[in-house]
């Protein structure tokens, strides 16, 4: 439904893509690539698709009207496709009867949705590219600046904040490379007629199907897919993924942001996240976008999955409900998308604030590289004991691991000689830790980049 | 989001309740009621006050471009109070100081959508009632025509069609109180400022909040329930219950209006059911909506579930998320609420056939019955038994199963002396069959009635 | 289906509730009440009940054989009732006819299916009283301490850390009570035959009901339910409601116990909370079940007002989808509810670092009183552009905000008539802040034990 | 849970998959495969690993007492190692030390569910193989055989049970394929040490990495994805895919089943398909599995897409949520599948039922090619009006269409100029109108008989 708390959620370009008015435009497009193949096959006159053609403008129809009368057709086909008769009969008496020949309801919805789908999906890739790419080049800027890498919500160890961001940007890739894999598979024309099998249109059927799709610039599926309606649903799943893959970007950027954290910042714009009772708030309102959108969109995900058991050749309830679900998973997919397309170039990242937060550890973070060095001298389980106790000190009395161990070691003879100072200190060296990430960060930016590479764009497809 | 394939499934009453109108003339409403508050209370002057209401009305606004700037604000009510405080600014300077005073984002949006809801609830137990009332006078009318009753989709055995009928009303009569109880508890104002202890408000919150919720006709929740949902959460649970129950009429109906059926038919209006293919088509259309309703309603439910997990004083994209799927709720209830309405009264209803695909059966529905009669004079092992050999022949040679079974009494003069050919053929007795239901019938609809009776409508609480 | 990975999630006790021992013994005590109150109404002779009642102990039966055999039969109840009838015959050849006389496969899994949720409702209701005493007592010892209120994961204002957890533990009080209330409509007898009329009873159907429900201990309902769900499928869902408030417990004590929040951390056992690489880590274990549960239980609702459609007399896949369901509602429940149970009295509170994270935010979370204290002197518009202007050099010059604003109050004498340095000063006054909530906080504990007292338990129902 | 209503909707084979046993042994496996590669890069002795591997045996330990103390730990991994070591120590005790060496419990506990999935995906394919050719044997033996084409549950035209048929399976070979691939992108190791990076085995991390994936022939993956775990869900959501399209089968074949209908029932075999109460009944159960599943599956689809934002390098609830919703996905896909593979070759058919279906349908099936007839020489739209008013008599009178045609036509000279009896009666020819369909059917069936031959099987991968 259209209500204000959807339209924060979105973007104004994602919800012309499947308003009352693209939608209709998509419909008459159906109906007029329809007539003009049906006229090249030799089906109805040319003189009638021509009549048919000059009447399929959406600026020609009352589309609200159309709507109410669909809640008692049960369909926006029926009162479409009777208006535009109507109007064709107005300007050409015989070329109304060949409008919609040999089609159906479902036919002309069904296209007029992977139109519009396709057009979803250029906006979509479209701020996919931008954020994939801003990530990319912060990824690298960053590749060898430490951060905590946390479990459980917990500090754990030290990374790198640019193997941090490969690791955002990596299932954006696929995603990418995904919908464009699915898209060409799905973005199909849907002609079966009445049941599915064209029988109207006999042997011409298949040509018919040809033309219509060249026309819309859309592949010919193997059989009509009315009520087969796997590879379309493979699609929408796959704009659920991409959103789950946002929706873990953001829960990271939330995170630190938190100003105990104080890691990251939105970017501050006028009017940006503001509060309106409070001055001096700064709300992370992009990521906050795309939370509810990871909130949001698995159960539109279950909602098309569940209408898949659509009853023989047309189903009832069912697909009505998969086409009422269908654009919500676009209309969350690009308002989460866009807000980080947005946010990310101007992400203030303060990697100060990172290393203090690695420096407040005292050295807890460095626990497993030091009883590693220990334990191939004196077994893992002294090592790991020994750890642990002097952990305790290090919350007890407030003293850096680092220090708690070299004064142990400044104590140990036998420790001494397997293990110097040095080596010890090395265990605690905060860039020592973060550079193999930063090999790694290194590594995986290149293969993604040659991944985007190799991959056309889906708009190309 | 706003698209036609949403519309078909709901109606233009609901759409207008929830409408960037319908939204926008509620929040206003909060913040004039909440200026007047204040002003009684002496928190700010009357002058003040009547300035900020006297530009409380929604027709001042471009409500687009409110929406355009939520996008970057994270937040409808920031720009809208900023276009509200622009407004009183422009009338009378210094009341502008006063508007939204000590409130937050969230009391204002929250109680817009509290507002909406009650005008939301109000269309349902209006639609409600009609399709409760006309199923109780179907029920009384059909109390004791024969209809098989089925399950796992099989024919089972012979009930009444009212009896059949009450089963559709009992839980849309208890959801209407349910709707109610919990109406009364969840519409209730939100109003909490900053982090819900109106501390700005000081003394003067608590009599603030009763001033504001007695002039918007709300009551006063036991605290500010901005993160703490459940309440409100229980009201949309329940609305998704009684789509579930109108889903259950659905599926019965349109299994029952299948040709091979052909029980039952829906109401033909003029444009209803047709198809833009086939001239003989009649599509259970009110159906048809409801069980898309009851498709998509449950994913509704989850996602308000899931935004349950509210961080804090004020969510970070779940309350955001919960926002926008509340109204969804609504529009798929009252989509399907009001197409059962408007069908069931003029709901096509064929007792012969009902009989007819009793009498196609052959008796085999009454095999329960007839097992027992026997089982009491030779147990019931040996019944069951005879009546599966008896059951495979009534397949095989077409024979119906009480002829059969005549015939076998004809030929066991053991079985004779504990059973007549009168008691046998009583088990076979399609009215009495249903005369059993009929009692049950008369007596539900008794209960139901007097429930009706009982519980005032939502709307008087 | 039975996996290590649900076994992590939920209690020993909630598994054996529901587990195969207990549904078949759950099965058996319909069927052993069903033949005693048929004996006792004189349908079927008391020998006959006596010598059923001897074969309903489940230790008699091997359910693993009847579960393989239920996989063909498409029911629990066909094979366990034709061993139950083997087994009578074997003690009693004349017995065996009269086994689940009347009854369907549906009466008896329905009914042990109550009989189950009322062993998982005592559970949970045990957990919740204990999580809701330990919840109350936090919140008195915590009354006045100050605690940041966060907004959209950021800070915002001061308020009481015990007021923080009245609005935890208000939710589960009234979980606690609409647990009681839905379970005494809900756990209800299930008796209806093969369609629900109970027809094979004839007069003795009422009487019979009411001596079963007697002795199972159970409600009467005011007609058969087992396709009209509705009050079942809202206790299920009061379920779903708890583990979503459950949900809002652990993601606020989750984020809380993050190293570089610090506030709370989980109480530490043996082997609690620890890593397999990491000796310093402690993972916050309760919350983590409790956000898992929390994740899961929306779906699980989802799955059962989905399956409320169900057709006819006897659902075909939806009623077999819900009791399959059903089951892991209370797993989720009880796992997040006796975690939190379990970790809530040893909750580690740092008073300290909840008052550091406040200082930490160099007085802007009193920014909104400060601007109010001035607003009224100089216009809310000028007071909120100076406050904005010392927040930025709070930020930039890391200058606390009251001394920012002592500085510009002694330089501006206009404003040092109506605002003394006194005056300004209590704006930033951290228990002065905590003090207004320490108020709320007691006046709700002392509300939410006022309705614990008077709400009886669910045990006591 | 492990309950008995989750065993009757799966299968044996599948529970075995997952269960405890199993998991404890995959477990057991990466630990010896680790320990084995870590041992030939000469990170540990070659006989620790020895030592290690003779321990890796799952009966050695008591997995119950492992998951009674997981429920503390907060993970399977802990303890499970904790015993290992136990056990590796007292054979020796230097080894112990090197027991899970640089790694961490989400390697171990999610390579587990990978090598899992591995079987449960070989179950998958056997079945889908299975259903696969015997839908494919249906499809060419009903190429020709008519039956009703239905839309919106409402008799439509005539196609072919053939064609039906390829539409049912043609999907299924789709899945095939997806799962194939995206198995083979998704059955990656997990070895990512503590924080993803391998740190600890510094150098040698990409060697070991590979040494283990081949051991347990299992893919590298680009990166560890403990949080990015798009291509895993990937494959879940493939199994949700088919599982929609396991129920788009089962309803049509429920809705065929019905008594009214008659085209269709199930295979009878000892047991199956009886009733408690009715020994007549003949209940669908295994299309009421398939069902169950299409009504659970997609819960559980939303389920794992929740779970995709998991914060930082290892989630806190979510993580844990996905692995135990994720056997799920497999058990009700298994159930469906095995159910319907097992039914399928004994489907009995019944061709004259649905011949006469179509026959009682009088005609009104054949409306739309009768219009288009008349269309082309007396425009459509009084070729339409013509048609509704003949199909009004056909059910007013309970005249046949074509004779209702034929009556008008023998009045209508002009008509009689362009229209002949005989092209008229070839309108209303049924095995005609199937005959469309069996060519298309035909040509389906050698494309889907080819995507087979390609596609290598899953388990060759």
């Amino acid at each position: 439904m259209g209500t204000p708390f959807n339209a924060v959620l979105t973007t104004a370009e994602m919800s012309a893509v499947f308003n009352d008015n693209a939608i209709a435009h998509a419909m008459l497009r159906f109906e007029e690539a329809l007539a003009h193949a049906q006229a090249a096959e030799g089906m109805i006159p040319l003189e009638a698709a021509n009549a048919i053609a000059s009447c399929c403008r959406a600026e020609l129809y009352d589309f609200s009207a159309i709507i109410v009368e669909s809640r008692t057709a049960g369909s926006l086909a029926i009162p479409l496709i009777k208006a535009l008769t109507r109007m064709v009969r107005e300007n050409n008496e015989p070329a109304a009867g060949f409008v919609h020949w040999g089609s159906t309801s479902q036919d002309v919805i069904d296209t007029a949705l992977v139109l519009a789908t396709r057009d979803a999906l250029v906006l979509i890739e479209r701020d996919l590219d931008k954020l994939i790419a801003s990530l990319l080049e912060l990824a690298e800027r960053h590749a060898a600046t430490p951060v905590l890498a946390r479990t459980l919500l917990q500090p754990a160890q030290v990374i790198s904040f640019g193997l941090k961001i490969t690791g955002w940007a990596a299932p954006l890739v696929r995603s990418r490379a995904q919908l464009g894999q699915l898209a060409a598979r799905a973005l199909t024309l849907q002609l079966g007629g009445a049941v599915g099998t064209l029988s109207i249109m006999e042997e011409h059927g298949e040509k018919i199907a040809q033309r219509v799709a060249r026309t819309l610039e859309l592949g010919v599926p193997p059989a009509p897919w009315h009520t087969q309606r796997d590879e379309w649903i493979r699609l929408g799943l796959e704009v659920a993924v991409l959103v789950g893959s946002l929706g873990k970007i953001a829960i990271d950027v939330a995170l630190m942001c938190q100003a105990e954290v104080g890691e990251l910042a939105e970017p501050t714009y006028n009017g940006r996240g503001g509060s309106s009772a409070m001055p001096h708030k700064k709300n992370p309102v992009s990521v906050m976008i795309a939370l509810a959108a990871a909130q949001r969109t698995p159960h539109r995900a279950a909602a098309i999955l569940t209408a898949m058991a659509q009853q023989h050749e047309r189903g009832l309830g069912n697909w009505q409900a998969e086409c009422a679900e269908w654009p919500e998973l676009f209309s969350s997919a690009h308002g989460a998308l866009s807000a980080l397309a947005h946010a990310m170039p101007g992400l203030q990242i303060n990697a100060a604030r990172m290393r203090a937060n690695i420096d407040a550890q005292s050295g807890l973070v460095f626990s497993e590289a030091a009883t590693i060095l220990l334990a191939s001298h004196i077994g893992r389980d002294r090592a790991h004991a020994l750890l642990e106790e002097l952990a305790r000190d290090v919350i007890a009395i407030d003293r850096p691991l680092e220090a708690a161990m070299q004064a142990h070691l400044a104590t140990d003879t036998a420790l001494q000689k397997a293990v110097d100072a040095e080596q010890l200190h090395r265990c605690f060296d905060v860039d020592g830790a973060a550079e193999h990430s930063a090999k790694l960060a290194r590594a995986r930016i290149a293969q993604l980049r040659a991944a985007l590479h190799r991959e056309p764009s889906c708009r190309e497809k």
